[in-house]
């Protein structure tokens, strides 16, 4: 599925509606792959986004070290990936192997894109002050890519306790006609 | 609709999946509502929750002054209410009186909750040492509400240029036979 090169100033029409994404990793040889669900958009110019990561993740110390990552938008085709990949620690297993995800390689940094995924952010750490404090990252995102189809895909959305919400239709408040009363409550 | 209480440490089955929420705040005798897309969990316990609210935005200094918002979060069918309370500032019309909305009395905070939204989370303000650098404001959850029905309201999910992803289907990952390739991509 042929990707194009996506604005980073645009990232929120992925980040905000607040899918679960992959964020992956690179460190001394070793990649790896964790899900996540607290994250926000932090800004625009430049793209910023806030990443909530728990210390005991394998991915925190690859990511604190490398200071980089991708962000990656996984669509509901991949449901059975995303709860594997946050079922399992990178300290057991190779997650691109065990899941059978295709590792692209960055064109910003050296940490991994996931073919099988609509949309990759290539993102650089810019702040680690809030690490110790708060588990927050904060990354500059500085590469975009995405699936010209579909322009909005079913993202995944995590409720906790195993429960996903599957990302509904997309309206315009400027489409002629849109009635949100039209869409059963 | 009836509410009933929350639990404050399990608000991320809200907060998660991203939607756009409206934030109530009361300082000095007047009230005031904005929409909120940025924003994340940021913990469980403590509840917290950071969220980004722009220096220009009327309800900036009322938050930061009261320590004191309540996160509400509205579905489909207030649609319409949320595009005008983005679109209007609390420096021009009280919000609560131009878009029919109900205030209700807080518990713990002297912020109004917004009767006609789903659920009702009451904030304290508990970092505020990072509103200057990211305008990023720490709360606490201190009190939650929330309707009892329906248990998974159809939220809306902002992406920016007037466009909201409504949510679709909330399925479980235990639930016997659920197979994400049955949802149409």
């Amino acid at each position: 599925m042929r990707k194009h090169d996506y604005p980073v100033d645009d990232i929120r029409q992925y980040l905000e509606p607040g899918p679960i994404v992959l964020v992956s990793s690179a460190w001394k040889g070793q990649t790896n792959i964790m899900t996540m669900g607290w994250h926000m958009v932090m800004g625009e110019e430049p793209s910023l986004v806030g990443c909530f990561i728990w210390d005991q993740n394998h991915s925190f110390d690859m990511i604190r070290k490398s200071r980089e990552c991708v962000i990656n938008v996984p669509a509901v085709d991949l449901a059975t990936t995303v709860v594997g990949i946050g079922n399992t620690s990178g300290r057991d297993i190779d997650k691109f192997a065990t899941f059978k995800l295709t590792a692209v390689k960055g064109r910003k940094v050296n940490a991994p894109l996931i073919e099988e995924c609509h949309a990759n952010f290539e993102c650089r750490l810019v702040d680690s002050t809030l690490i110790n404090r708060y588990s927050l990252f904060v990354f500059e995102v500085v590469k975009g890519h995405a699936r010209v189809k579909p322009r909005f895909p079913k993202t995944l959305h995590y409720r906790g306790d195993g429960r996903f919400m599957i990302a509904g239709p997309t309206v315009s408040r400027y489409r002629k006609g849109f009635k949100p009363e039209m869409l059963r409550q």
